[in-house]
């Protein structure tokens, strides 16, 4: 564990390998391979734990591939890289993303959207584009990667397209996470719906995902930012980040939606669904106002479900989408997010509720499970 | 029938009237009364039919009220105003709305969306305003008003801020097409998507609608319109308003969306339902690019049926929507519609099919329900 990993090829490191669906990650000694060719090795410093980690260990996600290694909220430092890849070096402070950035592909030069597809092929199905292999191995077995990231690992092999360099004075054990949640809250008020000053928006879910979209929501000045949660104890950290209001649903005997609709006089000018739960995604459209409500789906729902309303919903004006990544290009946007961080424009020690090591990820697995975490954060 | 409208307060004249769903109108001589405060009183010169006509004469209308006097595309003369009406006088050529802009309510000082609501409690139950009666009966008995307009009868009452007063040299029997589907159609592409040049689009349905959004795709610089129909014989007009290629639904044994998917190398930038069916509706979505790919629906569909998909298509950036009368403001942009026509900027001749007397209007109907018809003009 102490030898220099530029002297062993396939030194062995800890990592939390997921060996099937919903049993505890075990800590194991395995090997990761030398970056190929448009890969680098990262020496992970932090990862955080998202909830799409747990929907893969739950085994609910049709695509997960065991065993694996999960993880993709994270910072860390370059350790090698492969043939051709010039724009990354040893040393470099870097944040890994599943969302790659290719600047090549019909997604990249479009400038509508931030879903690149260059190696999608691959992180679909855990491996790595060059070979279509894995970089990880126990004793000769492959372990699959995950999401093109696998931050549960203290080294781990990323393509070199999905590799956001950052300021090396950032605080790696904060800025990992913006590999994920909070970009997407933030994102989904600044992209997807550009919510305008003055504005009343209802957020349905107030974890971390959920408190970004708040502080999205007051960064762009809105003047009502109703917090929907069935958990009241989130209410008081979401005063916090910026909700002014809260309904419990669980108060209410009639639905959701026209409970909202009566305390906004005809509905919100925005909504965020920030939990997964698909009959939550149609109370977030109907609690929108007719002409112009908007409602971005945040969360991820379990495979298979589906979301339903009555088209006249849309005909008269309402407006139904989505956001991956909140929009963000990983590259050239993920900076920009740690020097706001640096700026003290954005929170993130806010959402920081756990630290642990490595050795006891698990427990982190559980509390957040139990809603009682928002982000815990893991120092290898 | 020849008296002058002036000096008898409640002359008769001729209408079609819808007695009970599913049976063929009735020519009766009305009374129509005089206009109440903020009302006008209009002598309906042509009127067109529309689909939503028939779907309110099938019964299939939870909200359509017998007996009533249909109608809601049409064209004529102000014969005399109400107390309070400023904006319009005798003798003015006007489209009646079944959108009011009234330029006061929240709606039209919003600047985000044409629906005004300012009429709706009324024109939505059949009756006028100011106090909740109809201005027509027969003998006495009322006949309830259809959309706030009920252009199917010699003469009507209608609201004044319904009503948009355009060019006096315009051919009635023309732009009576303004008060309906060709906005529609004209302006889910210009407002509601906003069809960039050389973007790829899919159009759902070849009838007046779906030929209009051809027309706007064509004029925004569209460079693949792709006309989907189950009705062969509407391809070679459909030529004429700008589809490029067609798809028959019919030919593929696989699902439509997967057929354009596959066509478009991905999916279509923007797609419009212009039927009214729900499978049609979420294969119109289905068939946008990931990323950016939008979905607008302008067909209605039956009451109480709805719309589903998985909500990963909308978070993978597709964005679906509606529109209700294209987004066009009535009193402010219908005028300019007309003035489009004059200009010879958008076409209306080419949408009538055919042309009849009003006691001819039930062998239209039989025409519109057997997709023979574009639209069929009613000259009084
Ligand atoms: N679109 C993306 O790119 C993206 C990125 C990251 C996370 N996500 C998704 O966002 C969602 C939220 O992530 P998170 O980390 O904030 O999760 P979280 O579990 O920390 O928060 C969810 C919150 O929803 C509340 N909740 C659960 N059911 C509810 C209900 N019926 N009504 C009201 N509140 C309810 C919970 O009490 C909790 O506070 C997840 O589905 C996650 O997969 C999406
Ligand atoms: N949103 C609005 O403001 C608004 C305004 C006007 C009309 N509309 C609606 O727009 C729709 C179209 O109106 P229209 O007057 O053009 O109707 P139409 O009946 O003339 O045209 C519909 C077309 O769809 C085709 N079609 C039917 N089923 C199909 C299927 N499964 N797949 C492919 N094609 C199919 C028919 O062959 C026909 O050509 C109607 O639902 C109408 O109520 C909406
Ligand atoms: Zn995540
Ligand atoms: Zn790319
Ligand atoms: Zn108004
Ligand atoms: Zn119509």
């Amino acid at each position: 564990m102490l030898a220099c990993i530029l002297c062993e090829p396939h030194p062995d490191y800890p990592a939390a390998v997921a060996y099937e669906p919903s049993k505890p990650l075990q800590i194991e000694n395995i090997q990761v391979a030398p970056p190929n060719s448009g890969e680098v090795r990262v020496k992970i410093v932090n990862t955080a734990l998202c909830h799409t980690d747990f929907y893969t260990l739950s085994g609910k996600d049709p695509e997960g591939l065991f065993p694996c290694i999960l993880g993709h909220e994270a910072a860390g430092i370059i350790e090698s890289v492969g043939d051709g890849v010039t724009e990354l070096k040893p040393g470099d402070h870097v944040i890994p993303c599943y969302q790659a950035e290719c600047r090549e592909c019909r997604a990249c030069t479009s400038g509508k959207t931030n879903l690149c597809g260059k190696v999608r092929s691959a992180t679909g199905v855990g491996v790595m584009l060059s070979d279509k292999t894995s970089r990880f191995s126990l004793n000769g077995a492959p372990i699959y990667h995950f999401m093109g990231t696998s931050t549960f690992s203290e080294y781990t092999v990323v393509h070199d397209v999905s590799v956001a360099k950052i300021n090396p004075a950032a605080p790696l054990d904060k800025v990992c996470l913006l590999g994920c949640g909070i970009p997407t809250g933030l994102g989904a008020v600044f992209n997807a719906a550009k919510v305008e000053a003055g504005s009343t928006v209802a957020v349905f879910g107030l974890g971390t995902v959920g408190l970004a979209v708040c502080e999205g929501a007051k960064k762009a000045g809105a003047t009502r930012i109703i917090g929907i949660d069935t958990n009241a104890s989130k209410y008081e950290v979401a005063t916090t980040f910026g909700a002014t209001e809260f309904v419990n649903p669980k108060d209410h005997a009639k639905p959701i939606q026209e409970v909202l609709v009566d305390l906004t006089d005809g509905g919100v000018d925005y909504s965020f669904e920030c939990i997964g739960n698909v009959a939550v995604m149609r109370a977030a459209l109907e609690s929108c106002i007719k002409g112009w409500g908007t409602s971005v789906i945040v969360g991820v729902a379990a495979s298979g479900q589906e979301i339903s309303t009555r088209p006249f919903q849309l005909v008269t004006g309402r407006v139904w989408k989505g956001t991956a990544f909140g929009g963000y290009k990983s590259r050239t946007d993920v900076p920009k997010l740690v020097d706001a961080y640096m700026n003290k424009e954005i929170k993130l020690d806010e959402y920081v509720t756990h630290n642990f090591k490595l050795d006891d990820i698990n427990h982190a697995f559980d509390l957040l499970e139990a809603g009682k975490c928002l982000r815990a954060v893991i120092h290898m």
